[in-house]
């Protein structure tokens, strides 16, 4: 009989986000009226039309494809052309920061991304993770096999967490220890908050002393206020030698039910052979990419390139701002509340504490219960999420200042 | 310093398609006017417009991600119901077969299909493909760590290979020993083959005696013209205790650059874990889809939806009779060249033995040169493929008569 891959029977009940939507199912079928009250600032879901630059775009695309001069089928696995210059040259080139075309590798998203740069790394490597932290770096390590068993808390043996607290501000530092793989993400989900130039500073220096890589999530870098905050790794010296950079357009464009983000895997990532052979990644990712997929939708491609016009810029920042508007509001509100919040100035999440003790799940069902506003309870983010929340501000200005008012009602 | 996964550098120099477009680019740039006459019949990508019913349907999509009322954040990981039910409905339970809406798997084509589904499989599978087939499923495995070395002609240590030749009208019997998973394809990419009820049935027997998987390629179907040849594993009793299918919307619908294809993945498909126990598949699929995708672009879904509208049936219909059109005449005309070709009937490729006892890349290297025209040499399917080449009926009508009167100068 055909074997399975047993790893995924280590895998914990629910990945967190059904998990929430299944709690929120029970709650509306058994209580209708209150259903129709709910606000979702659960998951980090945009809400807002898409930026009218990307519409048109994508739709005199597929308009081209209906003809047989403009028709195309396959692209390039890796990406067009037009939209590897584009991001390279705006996001990179032009804030000095040096980066070629085919260093950027399109993509149907982010969270797929994390799950596909597995398959060209060893199984050897021995990695760390924020806690708390996104979900999906650490189910998708252990769906591959490079963790032990789940810990009573939801922690993996095999894992070596770095503790995210309000003492360190939320950015760990390196650790004492050898580590081969780091993920780290800022601005941060879920604590919304980012790190300086001198903290990435430290950890490019010990990326670099112990020859490990940086696995880098900037999906959020278009929500920095902050002028001296590095919106990329590569802003940092030495970042070329030693790490990867994970963009998407879906929290600045919109883009999470259209699909589209990027890596950057520069040419001068080496890693290594078991036997010490020192190897550039980048034939890797390549090849990775030419034979196991074929590349993103063109009109998804073409509505991508937009986000980069003159319109397109507009259209975003206006979104930013609309989203960054509700953050201080609920920020604000949450604070006035008595709760301890943080984040939500230079991200689009605001990270509480739960109020009387409660445990994040307690809290979630008494905030759906008593306010019935969906949050994210913060263990679903790791051990250190435990007694935390997050609130997403990704939601109408109408929904925000709703839930700015009901969350007064928490006193 | 971090491992790289060692696997890849098992792989041969180039993935085939590549390999093609390196060579036809080195040959235009060395000679620019045969480089205006070049036709390409290679590598399989439709040529024709899309089906307005898809073009309409993916803009209507699109503006409604434009407007507050209809926007649309991440959609199901597994796709939408309305796309799961239009699938299930129309190309399975309308037929009599018995797949429910959540058995279906909205991917972004069967080409990622194919890796994604070694991502829930054990390590310890031995499994077997015809040959010539379809480089990705080996490459596909070969990137897993799932054969040993390569040896000279091209083949892999650790796979089962099923030749297929015209001795058995290339289509593979069962083999004598114990295998775990085995890929087939039907309409058979390279050789345009297609296997009948009974040989079905013999490999479904075979695989509810060894408790094998089969895992079922019909990306094709819709090219099938004989009435009593299946176009799904599942027409055959049993297979939903052994198969699991993979379907695209890429040669049908034209979606090459659209990006959609599915899986499915029966509820009663059991396999096994290193200790003998016996458990569903289908929630590994599922933990693979909620983990690892946000599935695939919401207009894209809405575009495969429309290809079940009766206008989009009438749409798909007349582009399968436009590339086997082609087909008929390329094959007419090979055999005319007196070449002996195989496929075209219910397939849109033509397999055709290389004359003068050529290699294939030699061949391939002849057509180019003296022909002006792309084709795919076999060896590139594998070994047994050595001595053949594929023509692909994908193109325009006009440049299918030209191949078919230049094919006439080989003799």
């Amino acid at each position: 009989m055909a074997y399975l891959n047993e790893n995924y029977l280590k895998l914990q009940a629910g990945y967190l986000f059904p998990e929430v939507a299944r709690r929120v199912r029970e709650f509306c079928e058994a209580d209708p009226k209150a259903a129709e009250r709910l606000i979702r600032c659960g998951i980090g879901d945009v809400t807002e039309p898409l930026p009218r630059a990307a519409i048109e775009a994508m739709k005199r695309a597929i308009e081209e494809l209906g003809h047989h001069e403009t028709f195309r089928g396959y692209g390039p696995e890796q990406g067009y052309e037009f939209l590897r210059s584009a991001i390279a040259q705006n996001d990179y080139r032009g804030r000095n920061i040096e980066i070629a075309d085919d260093e950027i590798f399109v993509s149907d998203g982010s969270k797929c991304d994390y799950g596909y740069i597995l398959d060209i790394l060893g199984d050897q490597n021995k990695f760390a993770v924020p806690d708390p932290v996104y979900p999906v770096y650490v189910d998708t390590n252990v769906m591959t096999g490079h963790t032990g068993h789940a810990r009573k808390d939801g922690s993996y043996e095999g894992i070596l967490y770095l503790p995210c607290t309000a003492e360190n501000n939320f950015v760990p530092e390196p650790p004492k220890e050898h580590i081969d793989l780091i993920y780290l993400c800022f601005p941060n989900n879920p604590t919304g908050a980012v790190a300086s130039r001198a903290q990435l500073s430290r950890w490019v220096d010990y990326a670099r002393e112990h020859e490990a890589l940086l696995l880098f999530d900037a999906a959020y870098e278009a929500y920095i206020s902050k002028q001296d905050i590095p919106r990329s790794i590569f802003e940092v010296p030495g970042a070329r030698e030693c790490a990867i950079e994970f963009r998407s357009f879906s929290k600045n464009g919109g883009f999470t039910g259209v699909r589209c983000g990027f890596t950057v895997m520069p040419k001068s990532l080496l890693a290594r052979t078991e036997n010490g052979r020192r190897l550039p990644l980048h034939p890797l990712w390549q090849r990775r990419w030419s034979t196991k997929s074929n590349s993103v939708s063109y009109p998804v491609q073409r509505g991508a390139e937009a986000l980069y016009s003159e319109q397109g810029r507009k259209q975003v920042h206006a979104l930013i701002d609309h989203y960054m508007g509700n953050a201080k509001l609920l920020r604000d509100a949450a604070t006035d509340a008595g709760l301890e919040a943080f984040g939500g100035v230079n991200a689009p999440y605001i990270w509480v504490k739960t109020s009387q003790g409660l445990t994040s799940w307690q809290m979630f069902d008494r905030m759906l219960r008593e306010l019935n506003v969906v949050i994210t309870p913060g263990a679903g983010f790791g051990a250190q999420g435990e007694g935390h929340f997050r609130i997403s501000a990704f939601n109408s200005r109408e929904n925000a200042e709703e839930v700015a008012r009901r969350l007064k009602k928490l006193r």
